[in-house]
């Protein structure tokens, strides 16, 4: 904000509505600095040099801790990545994303069932619910409840983040590098550090909260009325970042249309069963 | 904290820290009261009848809207149950869990691949991306990411959750009693409210980070050291809660040793199969 009075609080809720809704703000709620914190976000793909301050890491796998988990199983696990021959090769699976070398901070988020497979070995039990699409499934949530949380602690502590999901991009490879136990994945990367003040980043618009929040029973029938303003905001957004697609509508069909818009994702299973997953 | 005196920050995040970790602590890092708040979470089952502040949904929802969402898709939806007779089905289909129907606030949260179908059936285009498990993935972790910001922000405002998996006893006929369209489905429950002081609550200690956090490289090694410890921790939040299990080690055993313990859920493949989803 470029103005010279502090605006007031009604004033900055209603601006950080206004850049997460455009023109669709929701009814007036409660607001505080986490909330404003939360609405803040944006990816950022450009990083000082700068390292964290020390004990960050501790800090944020403190509070990923801190989540929820699924029956208190803590399916994940975390790996900080700090050696530079293995972010170039993570950069290269993931397009050649460059803020994975350069970023102060980069960890690897893991959906974990092996070590409640040691602890069912070393106690000579059988685990029955291992083999299963639940069970996968638990492990990927509780990852990204965890990895929430870190993303939610750094940026109370003025850092930036990325999620790397091209991670995903080749799970065998990353799996192999990092050394993990079968049945054991890297979901998604975590960027995490001082954004750069000539990268451009800035809050993205999203979908109306009457498309998205359904009150007792899920109606579709807004979409169609409330759609078209959707396009024109991230057509805005578009256009001030020079991004190819305009529309979210042209977005979602560049995304899902194709299959080679899948970076070879759509052999997932094929590289999980390969990493030791059942997902029956 | 029940001393007479403010504690000093640096006390108050070492009783943080202590509380989630036992003996086990972690290295120092910094602080602030985003992190103490996210540290000091709880899942709480007992609620106020207090109904939330007016704006509450939709500040919950706008911050849930400001996590990232993979490629922008936005493959999650959310649908708040006022309906009384509708949480009675749920909080039966969630094992009897009253708390279902007893908080003010009850927010499904859905992975939903539903709206990027209509999308690409509104422009004629076929979605060839659709019917692949990295896709539904992706739709589970969006779900993920959102309703953990919303639970940061419901926490901030000092109201406390739980999540409800439960609801994945039965996703068809939750599904069902929600109207939901095909390639949708309830992930994940949420409660939100007031705790009852009565309802007891306190924060459950976790794995040390020896175990969970790795560098450069998994390292299982820690696990046999360590992770006897850590039942000894959670034996003393048993007792204290009279909860069945004893050690952590003994909740995997019981909570995934026998099949039955996952109350149908080795059905999900089918159940979603149902729902419209191919995860091929």
């Amino acid at each position: 904000m470029d103005s010279l009075a502090p605006a007031s609080a009604d004033t900055e809720k209603t601006e950080a509505l206004a850049r997460r809704y455009g023109a669709a703000l929701p009814p007036a709620g409660p607001w505080n600095e986490t909330i404003a914190s939360l609405l803040d976000h944006r990816s950022v793909r450009g990083f000082l040099p700068d390292p964290v301050p020390p004990g960050t890491l501790e800090t944020l796998i403190a509070a990923a801790q801190s989540a929820a988990t699924s029956s208190n199983m803590q399916f994940w696990s975390a790996i900080a990545v700090t050696d530079p021959a293995k972010r170039k090769v993570l950069a290269e699976i993931a397009g050649d994303q460059k803020h994975i070398e350069q970023c102060p901070l980069y960890i690897c988020w893991i959906a974990d069932l092996s070590r409640n497979q040691r602890v069912g070995e070393s106690e000579k039990k059988d685990l029955e619910s291992m083999p299963w699409l639940e069970t996968f499934m638990v492990a990927c949530i509780d990852a990204a409840l965890a990895a929430q949380n870190a993303v939610v602690a750094a940026q109370s502590l003025g850092l930036r983040t990325v999620y790397i999901g091209a991670m995903r991009n080749d799970p065998v490879r990353v799996a192999r590098l990092l050394g993990l136990p079968p049945r054991a994945f890297v979901v998604f990367g975590l960027c995490v550090g001082t954004a750069d003040p000539k990268a451009k980043n800035e809050v993205k618009p999203r979908l109306p909260q009457s498309i998205v929040l359904h009150h007792d029973c899920y109606d579709a029938a807004p979409e169609g009325r409330d759609r078209p303003a959707y396009d024109a905001e991230m057509s805005k957004f578009s256009a001030r970042h020079e991004l190819q697609a305009a529309t979210w509508t042209q977005r979602v069909l560049n995304r899902m249309g194709p299959l080679k818009s899948m970076n070879g994702r759509e052999r997932m299973r094929t590289a999980l069963a390969k990493l030791g997953f059942e997902i029956r």
